[in-house]
Order: structure tokens, then C-alpha cells, then sequence
């Protein structure tokens, strides 16, 4: 169970109510009228709490369980132990990511502002706001109802941040109009001037950074990543799109709807994401290129080229992912050659 | 147009005050007295903006740009649209980066110290400083003329900070000195100890990080990028040198002048770079080795070995640039065969 | 010699005692009541200064050395020369480690606890902890003995913090527990949530992460590196354990004891590490993987599965180390091949 210190639950509910919560089903209706008291992993899990399964890797831990409730598909019904009541959902993790919800909610604002925040005459802040000791708020700032700017963060002049945000302890944002429902992690930074400059034998000669950052609806940015403001016109990020710790994403690049931007990516100036792309963890993409709606980059990859929709790639330089297998798959027959064998 | 709520643009100029500033020439000597109003990307540029016209690849968006004035190579004279104005350059990136910063210049020092800022008595503030709320100057710590020291920035005990640096947002600074017109971006961290013990089955016993970081003049260091001072000596950043973001410099690497480090960068300890050394996003250049004057290192590679004065290398391992190439071309080969193709 | 501006130097010493503090022996005994007056490395060494000696390949060094102490193996010490009293050591850099911290110990906390610190009515400060401006420590936090909070630091609501840590400045603790003697450099981020939600179409379903991070004794975190708090249980980095800066830990990992984790290594979720297990600089290690005890990962390696004990592997994707030399070997004759050479 989550410590209490950190965490405050809510509940208990009936199993009937979770199903409703987590779009789920109660296999066997009679007991819908039951208590569940909390969640919990399968091994860890008691009568009164809620587990998911949700990869059959993990078949024997379901059947092996001592959870009073579980959601699964259809399918693994038979193999649950029978102290197990099933939540049947198409969609496991995701019924029990709505479940989790309502036992953890997102703590709300205090709607306090702490004496030692530093905040311009001329900043708007909206209605219930709460503000943390140390966050500065900069000159016709404006922060929307219901958001939450923790302590020692930095909000530059100008920035525009919209409803039920929360911007994480020590970040920094300028130059940016964030949506709703944003979430950026602590230590990030957000609007900086990108990487631009004409080299010259003397000193490099810099180039204005003229443009924003624009960052849509339910967007979360992690921990430490940079976010660089445009050149001329704006970096833009989509609604739903979910990025990680220490990723890197340099000036005007646009980035789509709900793509997932796993750690310490970086993405060069200029490249744009269609909706729904993927890049794995340490991938980094050139600058300048386009990769299509559903596009997949798997981790490490080193990506110089466009990439269609629905496209996998992946290797340093990255190709069409089948190929990079079999590539693989041959050259490390390479190694495994002793030196006799060599040509 | 750069959004009037972030940035204050300056002008008109006429044409040929703009061609004294790029250090370009105005083609048509009539036209030097036309006014210019902004300056936008060729797509965006409306008659009265100056664009700019640098990479072949854009002759389409060139040949049908609206902007009534542009910076380009004399050779591209015969490709502009009848309405466009030219400035011609022989380096028009650099011409165009001189004539923004002429519309958009750095936000001078306002010369205030908000009451809300942290500074030791000891303290030696030069004329004309700024220093926003939240930010914490230590014991003997010196800052330059002119300086910008923003909001919750750390300063530590007897750093020397230069003249018109700045240093953004939420950064950390200790054990360093800095020269002049140096710009440290939000959350850098300058001057922490190196990652330096000696193994011991109990616990690592910790060396004592003795030494210094040392920036020259007109140096950039990018967001949340990392430099670690010196075991015994100093790290060292040579003058006119940019570091992008999310950098990570080991103790006692030496860097020379006017080298360009990409984001994601990492320089393990005691590494060389000669002067006008490159390194590629996301490379990782192992410790102990030497660059040479010119050195290039594309993106993503592994370098083990030295590489002399004006080589390029790639790959992981890093090897000479056209190797790479070669292998990189004919390995794509090894993938494409089919199941039944292979040996 | 370091800059006296930043560092206190104790001593002198006698070389009889450096070599107690050491565990070294005295090569001539009558050389024992010497005085050393500080360390030095072996080129910038006087006679009043000990330098140490570890690496054949600076054996010129060694032998042109001005420095009248030195550390070395006994071996080495046909090769001293005449002017140079020798410390004996198996280990000369643990030696040399133990002498520098008599010489320049780490700077005690000063019990104070500066007024602009921002310190909840309900935590629990320990006796003689040192406070920094801008601090900010949350609700019912405990700050255990002797330990250092530094400027713009960050600390959430419950977190524990055991003896005699170190909190560098502007870094952000939360829903965490620290042993003694930990170090957390500059910027770092502890405790934030990690990367887990549902996809959807309409836009992701964050999974409540509802677990804590616990940090045992004598770690040390990097500077800007991320560790996020588990999912389910914790993210667990066990005694003695290195990290470097800008290293990504994702939710529950568990890291052993003494392990060593190099700079922008990531590390993603419930992924293990026994003891004393190395991953080199810019390493990837996926997923749900087990590195057995003193596993190690070479530098930038990509890897995909588990890692026996004592076993080392490297590439990407990583293989067994020589399986890598080998293939790497071979494959650079590839590239060496001109045009007309290939098949």
C-alpha cells in the first residue's frame, strides 16, 4: 500500500463503483455490492484490494495471487484463483489506471498563496491558485484558476499558463503559453534561447531567438528536459503528448497529439512529429525532418532520415526496424567467429 | 512577427543602415534608403521585412517569398522575386543574425537589486547589476558591471562572475570564475565536484575535488547542462566556445576556442579540445583523450581514440568519417537480404 | 595547489602520519617525521608536497617528478627518483584519497540556519543542521543531524533525511528517504512521479505513482539527475551506490550496493542492479532487466537483456564484451574496403 505520509486514499468502494470508474465489467454481478479498500501489484495485493494483470508474463503471479479483486480481459477468467473477483475490461491498465485514480487523487490546490512567493503587481493570478515560498512570478504573468506553481519556480514575464496546471518545484518557464491541465515536472526549463548562431573565427555571432513555446492541453514534460523557444516562430508542443526526464527538444520543433517521448531523447531544431509518434529512450532525431502520424523510433536510435506514417524504425543510423533485426541478428554471428575463422 | 508581449523591437532602419550593420551590401544602390520594419523568415516576411536566403534547399520558398528585402549570396541575385530588395553577403546567416540583433537586442541590465534577493555582505556588486528576487550571492562572491544574475540563481562562496554576464533562471555556480558577456542558461550547474573516488568493497572512498572551473569571454552554456570542476587543476572553457543544453563536461576537461557542443554532449574527465572543435548531439567522447584544432564528431558517436587537427570521425566506435560512411552504406545491405539469402 | 579562495587546507602532516591516514607504509623510515605541506598532482608537485602514482602510462611523469612525497606501489619505486620519499601503498589512489580528505576536509556544517529559509512549523530539524536562504523544507520533513540544506533546495512534505547529508543547492527532493552521509549535487530531482500512463486515443491516462524512492547510506547522486518515485513499491539505490550527473532512474528500479553509474546513463523501470555493478557513460538499459553482482556495461551500450554475474557486455545492441571487440574489429575492415573492392 502507499505510505501514508505521502499519500492520502480515498475510498473504500464497491467493486460495483470501481467498474463504473474503470470502464470495466463485474464478472460475476453478485459481487459487485463488495468493499475494496485500496490497489495494489499482485504479489503485494490482500482480500481487500484491487491488483491489474495485464501481461501474460506475468500468469503465474495472477494465479498465484491473494488479491480479493483483479481487472483482466475475458480470456484469463479461467485462470484466476478462486478468491479472485475479475473486473473484465478489453483494457486493463488503462481500467486500472482509472481505478487508481479514485483511490489517489491528484491532490487539489489549497488556493493559498505562501508569503515568501515573489509575484509582480501586474501578474494576473486566477481564482484558487496556490502558489509555493520561493516561485517567482514575473511582470503580466498570467496564471489560471486552479493552478498550482510550487516552490523556488520561476514564471518569466508574459508567460501565460492556463487552468489546473502544475508547474513542479524549482522549474523554469519564459517565453511559453502553456493550455490546461499541464504538468511540468520540477527543474524543467522551458522557453530558453535555442542553439543558434553563425560561426565566425572571432566569436560566434548569436542569432535572435524571436519565438515561443507553445504547449497544448494535458501535456507533461519531465523532470530537467529543456524545451527551447523558436528561432522565428514557435516550438510547439501538441495536447496529450507525454514527455520525459532529461529529453531535449531544440527550437521549432513541433510535436503532435498524444506522441510519448521517452527519457533523454533529443530532437534537433526544426523536426516536426505528426500525432501519435513514439521515440524510445536515448533516441536522438536530426534536425529538419518529418516523421509521420504513428511513427515508431526505438531507443538509442540515431534517426537521419523522414520517417512514413506508421513506420518503425530503429539503429544507429536508424532503418526500417525489420531490417535493423536482421542486421543484427547477422552481424553478431560476426563476433561470435573465433580468430581462426576469420577470412 | 516576434509576439510584442515577450520581445521589444527596434527600428525602422533603412536598407542601408541595415547593410552597414550585416556588413552586407545593398544591390541596387536606390533602394538604401527604403525603410525596413522586422525581419521574418522567408515565408512569413511581408514587404516591408527583411528575410534571409542561406540554404539552396529553400530556393522554392526564395522564389516566392513576399518579403520586400532579403540577405543572400550574390549568385542568388538572378532567382529573387522582382519585389524583393537584396542585401547581398557572402555569409548571409551571419549578415541576418547581425540585423536581428540590431531589431531585437538583448534586454539591457535594468540596474536593480530586488529586495527579495540573498546577498552576503561581503559581496562585491559592480555598477549597473541586476539581481532578481530569490537569488542567493555567497561570501566574497564578485559580479561584474553590467551583470544580470536572475531570479533563485545560487552564486557560491568567492565565485568571480565578469562583466554583462547572465545568468538565468534557477542556475547553480560555485568554484568558478567567469569572464565576460558569458550567458549561463536556466539550471546549469557550474563548479560541483567531479565524479572522482576510489572503489572499496565497504564504500567508495571519495577524492577531494580540488580544483576549478575557468569560462572564458562571450562563452554560452546551455539549460541544465553540467560542468564539474577540477580533481587537481581546473576545467576550462576557452572564450567564444557554445554549449547547448543537457551537456555533461568532466573535471579537468580542457576546451579550446570557439568550439561548438551539441546538446546531450557528454566529455568524460581530462579530455583536450583544441580550438574550433564540433561535437554532434548526443556523442560521448571518452576520458583522457586530445582533439585537434578543427575536429569534428558527428552525432551520436562513441569516441575512444584521439582525433587530429581538422579530422572528422563517426560511429561507435568512432572511426574516420568516410569509413563510416562506407561501412554504415554496406552493412544496410546485410539487412535487406532475406532469411533465404543468408549464408 | 588549490585556490585558497574556495578551499582550507589542514596539515602540515608528517609523512609518518599521512601514511596512518593512508594505510600506506613509509618506503625509508627515516623519512617519516618529514613535514608535507599539501597534494599535488606529479607534474605540478614541489618538494613540500605529496603527489601519487597509479598509472604506468605517466611513468615519465613519475620519474621527472619535483615532488618530494609520492604514493606508488612498491614495484615502482626503482623508478622514484632520488629526491622523492615514497608511501607505499597496494592502493595508491585509496592512499592518496584518504591523505587528500586530512588535507582538505569536507567543510562542517555551520549549524545555522539562515533566516530566509523557509522552514514548515512542523518539521523536525536535527541539532546543528545548516539551513541555506531560499530553502524550502515541507510539512512534518525531518532534516536529521549535522546535515547541510543549501541555497533554493527544495524539500517536499514527509520526506526523511538521515545524518550528516548534503543537499546541494536548488535541487528538489520529494515523497523520498535518505540514509547518512548522502550527498545529492546540485539540480537534482528525487521523488517526482514516473513515466506510466494508459494510452488513449483522447489523450493518456496517468497511472497514480504511489510509491516512495529510498536512498541507504554514503550514495551519491549527480548533479540534474533524475530518480523517479516507484509505481507500485519503491525505487530502491542502495549503500555506497555513485551516480554521476544527468543519470535517468526510472520507477522502481533497485540499484545494489557500491555500484557505479556513469554520467546520462538511463536506466528504465523495475529494472535491477545487484552489487557492485558498473554502467558506463550514456549506457541504456531497458526495461525489467536483472544485472547480476558486478556486472558491467560498457559505455554508451544499448542494452536489452540480463546481465550475469561478473559478466561484462557492450555495443548496441550489447553482447559479451569480446562477442563486441570482435565484431568491432572486423567490422572497421569493412569500412576500410574502397568502392571497387566491395562484393
Amino acid at each position: 500500500m502507499a505510505d501514508p505520509r505521502f499519500f492520502t486514499k480515498a475510498g473504500p468502494f464497491t467493486l460495483g463503483e470501481l467498474a463504473k470508474i474503470g470502464q470495466a465489467e463485474v464478472l460475476l454481478p453478485n459481487a459487485a455490492s463488495a468493499l475494496v479498500h485500496d490497489v495494489a501489484s499482485l504479489t503485494e495485493a490482500g482480500p481487500e484490494d484491487c491488483a491489474f494483470f495485464d501481461n501474460r508474463k506475468y500468469l503465474p503471479q495472477f494465479q498465484g495471487s491473494q488479491a480479493g479483486f483483479c481487472v483482466a480481459t475475458a480470456d484469463m477468467a479461467q485462470h484466476a484463483p478462486a478468491t479472485m473477483a475479475l473486473l473484465v475490461s478489453k483494457n486493463p491498465y488503462r481500467s486500472y489506471a482509472l481505478i487508481a485514480q479514485a483511490f489517489y487523487p491528484i491532490p487539489a490546490t489549497t488556493g493559498q498563496i505562501h508569503p515568501r512567493a515573489v509575484i509582480d503587481a501586474t501578474a494576473i493570478i486566477g481564482d484558487n491558485v496556490q502558489i509555493g515560498p520561493g516561485a517567482v512570478i514575473g511582470v503580466r504573468a498570467q496564471i489560471g484558476a486552479g493552478s498550482i506553481i510550487e516552490a523556488n519556480v520561476t514564471i518569466g514575464d508574459a508567460v501565460v499558463i492556463g487552468a489546473n496546471n502544475r508547474i513542479m518545484s524549482n522549474a523554469s518557464l519564459g517565453y511559453c503559453e502553456l493550455g490546461e491541465r499541464v504538468v511540468i515536472y520540477p527543474g524543467a526549463r522551458i522557453g530558453q534561447p535555442g542553439f543558434g548562431f553563425a560561426p565566425d573565427p572571432v566569436r560566434p555571432v548569436k542569432v535572435p531567438q524571436l519565438g515561443r513555446v507553445i504547449i497544448g492541453n494535458d501535456v507533461e514534460i519531465g523532470a530537467n528536459t529543456t524545451i527551447d523557444r523558436g528561432a522565428l516562430g514557435d516550438t510547439v508542443i501538441g495536447d496529450g503528448t507525454m514527455i520525459d526526464n532529461l529529453v531535449q527538444i531544440g527550437h521549432n520543433v513541433k510535436i503532435g497529439r498524444c506522441c510519448v517521448i521517452v527519457s533523454q531523447v533529443g530532437i534537433s531544431g526544426s523536426t516536426e512529429l505528426a500525432d501519435y509518434v513514439q521515440l524510445g529512450g536515448q533516441a536522438g532525431v536530426a534536425g529538419h525532418l518529418r516523421l509521420g502520424k504513428g511513427a515508431k523510433v526505438a531507443a538509442k536510435s540515431g534517426l537521419m532520415r523522414d520517417v512514413d506514417p506508421g513506420q518503425a524504425v530503429g539503429g544507429y543510423p536508424a532503418m526500417p526496424i525489420k531490417q535493423w533485426h536482421r542486421q543484427t541478428a547477422r552481424l553478431s554471428q560476426i563476433g561470435k567467429l573465433k580468430p581462426d575463422d576469420a577470412a
